[in-house]
């Protein structure tokens, strides 16, 4: 082989500024709603929760928004991440495509969460907030939060979704080894835990709305998001801005298409918004390809609506496919995909036509898993297969075609803390949910009323 | 800060060679021997369970060993590792010392050993073998070899020590998901583990015992150790000659200290014997620390004799720092450094007076590895802990003296599949073991009779 296969750069090449997509956004801008008022949410909506500093990122008019030095400074602990040239998964399919893989493993807390993480807990600090509370699915944002508040010394409190929390006790131990204090969801800490109280798995919706209640009851608390909202695209956009020196760096010019998964949207966008910046200018004609499973398929079967980013109704009405936002999705092992709804940036571009969505079913998301490991060497994020399963198709149709496309995928987390589910896919006893029209049906009944039509 | 944190290399920087320091090593060499002649053993002793490409290595008089093509395409993987500069815990410590790491994790197993497992499968791939067998302690030597297998087409078994395989399941499944098959030790499979039967921790020597056992059968079988052996030790030398171009690129000149763990010996050794080549030919004054549990010290508290690798007494006798090979250290969390003796080669440097050795507490490593968790991000494996908490005696020191000084650790691996101890550590409940006076005197009583005195 012996031919290139990872693209580093060094520290210099951290990018200085993060890419807003906002201004770039085809049709007219959708803003959140006041659910009370029916009115556009402002900023005085968002500050009993969220620090000045991070609510002008969510609602600026700015191409680019300049990363602060101490972020960037806090960025040198693990990026650039690494670019690779997945030969041997290429070889293994025996197809033409050249793959790339942006691997956002390799930060302290395994995954792409901490890009946000980091300015999160440093404009709060800035804003003299002493303790950060989140909800966490998966694992991946509360560990990452955990790990932001240790560097800029806040407090932090996370509130994890029961299932992830009874399936993954190790991430738990992560969060709390940086210092933070973790509570099962539903919780009796709260009235909206104390009203899902039976609830046997929980819900990110349901953590969301115990968070962000805690936040709100006092001055020098603030609550943190690790996805859906403006702001947190924003901080993720370092990963495809990084992507394009790499592939300038492989000689591999403009990929054919980019692969990402979508829970919320946030590391989707991070990698693909700084190449979609071109694709709407009409510089270049890339497909863009939003895996997400098929147990919980809030782009490719939910309806494009204002809904609730929680579970009982306490945040801004926020225009975004949506299943409902009291549409709980069965247990997944990619529990960070286990999200009734989209961000609004990548509702409003899939709507658009500009990104497509696909989803996928569990089991063939870790056949796909599986193949990665056992030809690239890592082991993927639950998540991240998800990618992975979507990037193999392209490269077969690839194949089929006799076509020698370049395809770009987000591999946006390990999998050290999933173990449990590839010994349930290997010893063929992984569950493969489907997806409940009913369930959808009573969901989507329980929209808010008197909203916009926005379809 | 904005000072330089991390120093990345590109895949050119990869080693071309590996550092033997087999020629260089003070005193008369100390053969292995065969412990029914009691004569050197040679090659043929070793053919059983070891290709000729690997043996060559083991006594070759070379001062360098070219790397194979193919094994540095893997090192692609994730070679060079990166060099980091821990200002966050130089500020934590108030020490005027400038603190650098090197950063095993980064491997798909998240350790140094696939660094030795890739040229082990690859020269037994070569030689037609079709299998290969091994024992694993903590399970990073294990995944590491199914990974290397998967990666060149070989089957593999490992026998993995009873407390791990019990503590930590998810080891297991990860190498299951490289396709690798694991047996919990002492097995029923092998005459060496049913004589250990009713054993309820297992220990590597048993491990290995059942491993060889097994590689011995068969003649399209063989074996792999992790550690101790020569050529083990010089596969790892790409590490500390990585570091050497990662210390001039930060402009920091040649180190004071340089603090690693040792178990077997096999991290630590690729990490200094790049640096002491020039020690011994006087042209640096470095100091080395060797940093292991207090509870299994091989080196501050073995003899230097004759001894087995083993614990059944199938493997040559080596010349080495032991506790004797039937002591069964205590269940420690560093699994990885639960191992009778050491590396002959750290052993005669350790006898010569290059390397220093220390002992440390379960309890003081895991203090120091959460300090460095809330500072540098990382959360560390439990056995690179033991050079964490060295480096940072090395720190205080330097402070307690108002001196500057360099100081480059080894941090061999993550912690991810090690956060049942972070746990229990930071719940009080952490065990932590004292050595035994009376273990140690009826284990040294078992040492092999009728070998040369070398102490």
């Amino acid at each position: 082989m012996s031919e290139p296969t990872k693209f580093v750069l060094d520290e210099d090449a951290i990018p200085t500024h993060w890419v807003n997509l906002l201004p770039d956004l085809p049709g007219e801008p959708l803003p959140p709603l006041n659910p009370q008022t029916g009115e556009p949410a402002g900023p005085p909506d968002l500050t009993p929760i969220f620090p000045m500093g991070l609510i002008m990122q969510e609602v600026s008019p700015e191409p680019e928004v300049a990363i602060p030095d101490a972020v960037r400074d806090a960025y040198r602990l693990w990026r650039p991440t690494p670019l690779y040239r997945a030969h041997r998964l290429e070889q293994a399919l025996g197809t033409p495509a050249k793959i790339f893989y942006k691997y956002e493993g390799v930060s302290p807390t395994g995954s792409h969460k901490p890009n946000s993480a980091v300015p999160q807990a440093y404009e709060n600090a800035q804003a003299g907030i002493t303790k950060l509370v989140t909800e966490t699915g998966a694992g991946q944002w509360g560990s990452s939060l955990a790990f932001a508040c240790s560097l800029f010394g806040l407090e932090c409190e996370v509130f994890m979704v029961g299932s992830s929390y009874d399936q993954k006790p190790y991430r738990r131990s992560m969060m709390q080894t940086w210092g933070a204090t973790v509570h099962r969801s539903p919780s009796a800490l709260t009235e909206s835990g104390k009203g899902q109280a039976s609830h046997p798995t929980g819900s990110l919706g349901i953590a969301i709305s115990e968070a962000v209640e805690v936040a709100a009851q006092r001055e020098d608390t603030n609550y943190a998001l690790g996805s859906v909202l403006n702001h947190v695209l924003l901080h993720q956009t370092v990963i495809g801005q990084e992507a394009i020196l790499q592939l300038d760096l492989a000689g591999a010019g403009v990929p054919d298409v980019i692969v990402g998964c979508v829970g919320g949207g946030s590391n989707f966008a991070g990698l693909v918004f700084p190449f979609i910046r071109a694709t709407l200018r009409g510089e270049n004609s890339i497909r863009y390809v939003a895996a997400e499973p098929a147990a919980c398929p809030t782009l490719t079967r939910g309806v494009y609506a204002y809904d609730f980013g929680d579970t009982v109704g306490l945040t801004p009405l926020m225009p975004m496919h949506t299943l409902g936002h009291d549409f709980v999705p069965p247990p997944l092992h990619a529990g960070g995909l286990r999200y009734h709804g989209a961000a609004p940036m990548i509702s409003g571009l899939v709507k658009a036509g500009v990104i497509e969505a696909r989803a996928y079913r569990q089991n063939e998301t870790f056949e796909a898993a599986v193949q990665f490991a056992r030809t690239e060497g890592i082991i993927p994020a639950p998540e991240s297969a998800h990618a992975i399963r979507g990037a193999i198709v392209e490269a077969l149709a690839a194949k089929e075609a006799g076509e020698e496309r370049t395809i770009l995928f987000g591999l946006s987390g390990h999998g050290n803390f999933d173990l449990a589910a590839y010994d349930a896919y290997l010893g063929g006893t992984l569950e493969d949910p489907e997806f409940s029209e009913e369930d959808l049906e009573s969901a989507l009944a329980a929209l808010p009323a008197n909203t916009p039509a926005i379809a």
